[in-house]
């Protein structure tokens, strides 16, 4: 997708060889068109497939899964990362390890938003190691529901995560896809 | 705005006289077509105030903040809960009170995003004592940025938010206000 590839060009911060930052239009500061702009490019590449819930998990998941939500007239449910006391009971729960935080999170979805009737489409911002994803498919699992793919705005290509999914036959949609950061410089693939 | 309205009526779920449960399309599941309608109606609200940047604060309140943003053709802003590796420096920060996690966390924005230059709509999901407004409208005096008003999808009319900001001089405006929850029903004001 070449308007999220310049803006990654034009305001992405390589802070090292693994760290991309993109807090000026999708990590903390939202640049709302580009996001529709994504929304809609994940639309084009699911559409026809019969889904019918969108799973992301919060917060830098929610703006790209809502618009692609509206696109393709389905509701949107972003995995939380701790209980509150207004979600409680009948929770699916899996645990899943942020390297940037270097800290394991328990992230739940309640089981009555989730059943095996869904055909699902995950959506998160980065796809690194896999393990944010890993844990929402589990979740999905959990319900018996099924999965028509997962949608990616930026891959780090050179991490493992695209593989992983892959060898468990996931289909895999990256919108941009980082081969690397050396140099301090961002390198696409394709 | 009745859409919201019958959406609260319909799907919303009275856990006390003090909680009202809305997971089914904002909290925890959102409707995308619904946020879209509440991102139109806060645009028609705060349009020609001359607005730069809408400031919310994750998860719940992105949603309906990205929409309006969409609207407005502005960008937004997310207070994050915590620090993460890739957002340490030059932090804004702010502590605020969780009534429904009986905990205090810090939020923080981006110094680099959001400056005296700026004229800021402030969106929440929901507005009951005004703690998390209150921390928001303290990191953008931090800035440096004026406040053209807050926009809340819902507001518990019965708590004591909207007087606290009013009395501050802040213009509130609430798409739904909860005048009651007493005896397991949502009663509106107006």
């Amino acid at each position: 997708m070449e308007a999220l590839k310049q803006k990654i060009r034009d305001e992405g911060i390589v802070l090292s060889e693994q760290v991309l930052k993109v807090d000026a239009f999708l990590n903390h500061q939202i640049d709302p068109l580009l996001m529709q702009q994504i929304g809609h490019e994940f639309a084009e590449r699911f559409r026809d497939q019969g889904i019918t819930k969108i799973v992301t998990i919060e917060a830098s998941g929610i703006a790209p899964a809502v618009m692609a939500g509206l696109e393709l007239g389905i509701p949107v449910i972003f995995a939380r990362k701790f209980q509150s006391l207004t979600l409680k009971n009948d929770l699916l729960i899996s645990k899943v390890f942020s390297f940037t935080k270097q800290s394991e999170s328990t992230i739940a979805i309640s089981a009555k938003h989730l059943n095996s009737s869904d055909h699902v489409l995950v959506i998160d911002d980065f796809l690194a190691n896999g393990h944010a994803a890993k844990a929402l498919l589990d979740l999905i699992g959990q319900a018996g529901a099924s999965v028509a793919g997962i949608g990616i705005v930026i891959e780090k290509s050179f991490q493992e995560g695209r593989d992983l999914l892959e060898s468990e036959g996931y289909r895999v949609e990256s919108l941009a896809r980082v081969q690397s950061l050396q140099g301090g410089k961002v390198s696409f693939r394709d």
